[in-house]
């Protein structure tokens, strides 16, 4: 398997480290990325972040067609985007969805979620740690060659 | 740290391994019962299951009062109790919600949750995986002595 | 076919005939028994009542196992279990549902149903004679081997 | 008693036997009037069919006025007619619903149900051997004088 | 191919021309009738308009046995009759749904639309030039031998 | 002025004065029919019932092209009929809406009403007298050559 | 019967006349109230209005002690005020609602309507002419000394 | 009278006094029963406390049987027990229901009380004191030999 | 403490003892006083009744500022008052809702309270009594000098 | 232009500047008062507040008559009152809404507002310093001779 | 007639042929633009796709500007983009929608629709051939210099 | 203060002076860039425009760390856009949120506002004129050095 996974961010993560470290932690981005390449061996990751819709979708579409797996932290977008659940759709290879914080504890609106049906797995609640477990996931779910479900 | 971690299961769990293998997959629970114990050492899990609501509240007070963390999957009763949201909001150990598939994925009453909102974090989708990534979930958060949110 | 029917009875019909009388009628479920025993004939019929929502998810996983067919009038945990819905739904036997009276015709919370949804066949309104029919519909629908629908 | 049961079929019950036989069964509605004036005897039913509502208002206003009894499949009209629905409320004769699938287990569209709250017994789920039990239930309640419920 | 593809309209349609000229048009059915007749060819369409929903129905089903294709604007009958959607999810030909306006764009009880989950085309908003596409529309159905979706 | 005003009834209302008469009063629409033309004077009326949606909507019509007025009692197409309520809006003379009971403090399903809001005026809750004074109300609207609102 | 019929009036229906004119008529409330006076002849009228919700329930209490009748108009406060149901409610004599529009054509909180449902009748759409036929049915209600529904 | 009163608490009370004292106090379950039987008297009261579901049922049948009141706090089954309110629907003592804490300022899921429509009476939000009160409610209750109303 | 304690009445309740007395009772609001005054001791009630919405707003006010306590039976503005609800989250001293019925059991438009989530306690179902019961809980809540809760 | 502007305020702002001021601001209305006098000049203010909807609708009609504009903070009234919504409808000056704090941001029945969808303009979330802005937009409109929307 | 047709496409189209091609057939868009341009002659079309909703609403506002009609298959922007919605709003030519599926037959967040009611017509269900009908309805609006409807 | 305000504009909002001018107005964006410009003085303001979401974050985060308040007209993704919202979150300085017209009194799917509940302050329905008081709004926020609430 020589594929990379993909390790997309959506809009605001940018600001990790910075907003909120309360909340948030210290950890910035860069410091998720530099541990998570560390777990995962060179080569073997596409990290990048965007605070933008349609450029999320492109990059979806190019982790289904490059990638061997999809670690998706949308963001903010994951409570209004049908593109992007659309574009998850037809991805061809496993995707995890991954949270920092707990969106069920929080406002009504991020109880919408278009995200989550279209995933295999969802790890939420973690923190930067959650990165780690997702990492693992979609390892084992690319082994398992298939969604175990729905 | 020598609390148990406790995993809790809710109703018709007991039936995994015979019941649509084709979406659950053949393990049962005792597979799972072996295979988490190894990972976490002797004496180190409290593995139960129970088809009833009552007797899941007990041994949720009994994680919080003899445990060091809880995992739980309530199965139907993550829809549907209040009295489990309320025994989880009293726990005072970190809790890890699981689930074999992915709820978000499935009918329309199952998108109630009362365990999301009070536990930690989350783990669905991964089938029987989903156990060791949150075993491994729980150990971080008993390390970190405290949830890192909401 | 030398399996028995399970009869399974939900929360307060152990009232039945003390309860209520000019709307649930005078009979006992000790009254009904008797009565679809010596319908069904001797040692086809298990008849079982209990007020407790996991011993009922315990018995349908044994009517599911041991069981020709099954019986079901869950009463009020029709409205609420979802626990209860997802052991029916891996029940590999016939199941009718059976109301003494007409859920349609009463509060808006018994519109909820998490038993029909899964039940072959649906028998309301007509009182401890209901059950006479829903014997006869069970006993169809084990000889059809199989559901007609949906 | 020597006024016949009234069984009214709904819209597109003509079609019985034709459309979707695996769902549906092969057996044509003159199939199922033939078996059931058997069961019934010479001169106890009238078995009607129409496509049209005003129809199906007018035959139970006759049924009410002519009849012992009314067995009703109102079909596709179950969900949309209040026209109906006030007809049978003004019937003072027992009303015993039909359906030959199970409706609870279909469309959404299809749980609201306007004939089941002023029915006083609803059968489903059982093809057509639904209306063998019909036929014992409307004779039940002719024999009882009178309603057990609604 | 011979049988010909059935043009049937719904209640008020023999208003058109009329009534509100200005948003309806000043054709009359019978002038689309004429225009289309001339566009299909001597003997290739039947063409029928009715205010009755039980006469649609009967219709329906005709149209099913005899015709080609069914080009169907419902009018007041798209947004609450079941019985027209049943009959239509049983129809075994293809069905091109026409609208004169675009109900979209009009009142909240037009939201709910029977028709357009079980037809294979929608067509809408173009006035009385829409039963043109309608019609190239059904014989491009008819070509096709079958439906692209859903 | 010399067209009749036409009066209208929908499903059911043929059994006035049978029907739960302590409800809807002993007369019967004969009665009302015969009061009303003599209110009215010979030949200023045209009287008629039906329990079909369909000849409603072309009542509906038939009024608007030869009538000078409309007082129309829907009865249980009242809450379900967009057939209808379209004719009502394209009917150009004034329509005057009639209940016996008042809806407004009967069953939820009789507060969706598709008559009421393209009506010009409602009289309600009075009984067979509600006919009176819908009579009053459609001469006052014809006289005043044109809708008062909304 | 010499108690008066009261005539209330609820908030901004002192503008009348010179509000929207075109919409409400050029009438002034003290207009209504002369012909109204005339049409019921000395003393049996008492005729107020108010802005004041407050001002409202203790008239209605009043009218149910010293009068034989309310005609009510509550304006905006027929789709607020408990207080006004409640006190209606509480109300010992006929009471007859009346709206110089048609509420039902008009904005969804006025769907809203708290008077309604504890009415005797409701008279609405006819402009200041409805005032008539609401005294027309006062006396009705009176005379018959009692409701004829619901 | 010499029948007890049963005092019955539902899921998560045993842990009073442990369990967040700055919001439920300090007093345990034991402290609120000692207290309160010595404000009854000996051997008037029965207390006892379940975190099942059907051994509340079971419960609330026996104190239909044998008690002269149910004083109840049903914690979380207040919010989902469907079997519960039946239970209470079929007691034929007086029913008090308590909570220590105000439910209506509290999450939304619990504005939905399955409870509260089938007692007597309510007493909320004045902590372990609100069980002196409810013995006050329920003695004055039983003394005035029926229900003040629903 | 020497502040008084305000006993304020919203809408209708002035009524009290003569309107349906089968249900209310037949004591009337001066009845209730004077018990009240003699449970209280002389000069520490404020005892004052309003149909006025703006009223009791002052009137609470005027309670936070000269009184130790509010018992607030808002009636019918329970349902509607939002201003109320802001004078209640202004309001200093502890606050007591009361109800004669229990509004729990009864029209669905009485399940919006907007006092309930602004007050400390509540006492309901219990008629004329809840007062003497809704004193003691007053008394208790200034002697805790402070809410138990949320 | 020599007529004044109208500044009207709802219930308990009354209490500005000694209810909760770290929210709301340590000045009171009249400080509020005074320094918008000296902003306007002498003679061009008529400043006002109530706790009564009653009489914010007859002000509001005065204001429509002698006022240039009508600057309007209805506090608890925005969320409930239809009344003060038709006032508003009426009035023939431009209406500027003002809230201190920002509704938006507050509790969901806050989201229901009845004035703002009748103003020309809002102002929100500025505490005291939103009238200094009201004032320049209330002139601004005037001076526009008309609503630049909606 | 010289301006170009413009014909937008909107997210994931870009995957049209290679994505589920059983359901959305074997064409790419090259295709379809290819085909349709030969349909529509030289220089007549400008035919884009971008996954990016900014650049939607750009070019939508080009197509108004330097078109003379506007074909939009706005994808999963069509149910979540305001300000797609605002810019059709805006614009000056006759907008087609064209979807290849049948929404209505899909998801219920499909059934929010932000395109149809600001576009003239609408074409769906019929896969690539309905961009043809669409080219045919563009030209048709264009030549009626309008829009027939709403 | 050196730090300059930035403006930002959402979609559409370059089409203002030509579109819809007899509602928007006739000025450009960029004359009122000018005159905020003029009034603010050289170098004090940042002024945007973009289509596209993504942008519009970035820029929320740049005038978060480059600038000293934000004044926002998010145009048609103030009610969709979490992301915008979750931007605002982050933002730590004033934001005032600015609308041409009065969203309150447009369409059902403008009232769901993401903008306003994390906003400081909004000033709507005052057309350019409001861009002035908004500026005005963001120095008196800065100058105080806080948000004054929620």
């Amino acid at each position: 398997m020589t594929k990379p996974i993909f390790v997309l961010g959506g809009p605001n993560l940018n600001l990790l480290g910075t907003r909120e470290p309360e909340i948030y932690g210290r950890e910035t981005l860069a410091d998720i990325e530099a541990r998570l390449a560390g777990q995962a061996g060179p080569g073997s990751l596409v990290f990048r972040q965007t605070n933008d819709e349609g450029q999320l979708v492109d990059w979806i579409q190019e982790a289904s067609r490059d990638g061997a797996a999809l670690i998706l932290n949308a963001a903010g977008y994951t409570h209004t985007s049908v593109a992007i659940r659309d574009a998850l759709s037809a991805c061809t290879v496993p995707v995890v969805e991954v949270h920092l914080s707990n969106p069920a504890a929080r406002e009504g609106f991020r109880q919408v979620n278009h995200v989550a049906p279209v995933a295999n797995a969802t790890i939420a609640g973690l923190g930067a740690f959650g990165y780690q477990l997702a990492l693992d996931a979609a390892r084992y779910l690319v082994s398992e060659k298939g969604q175990p479900e729905p």
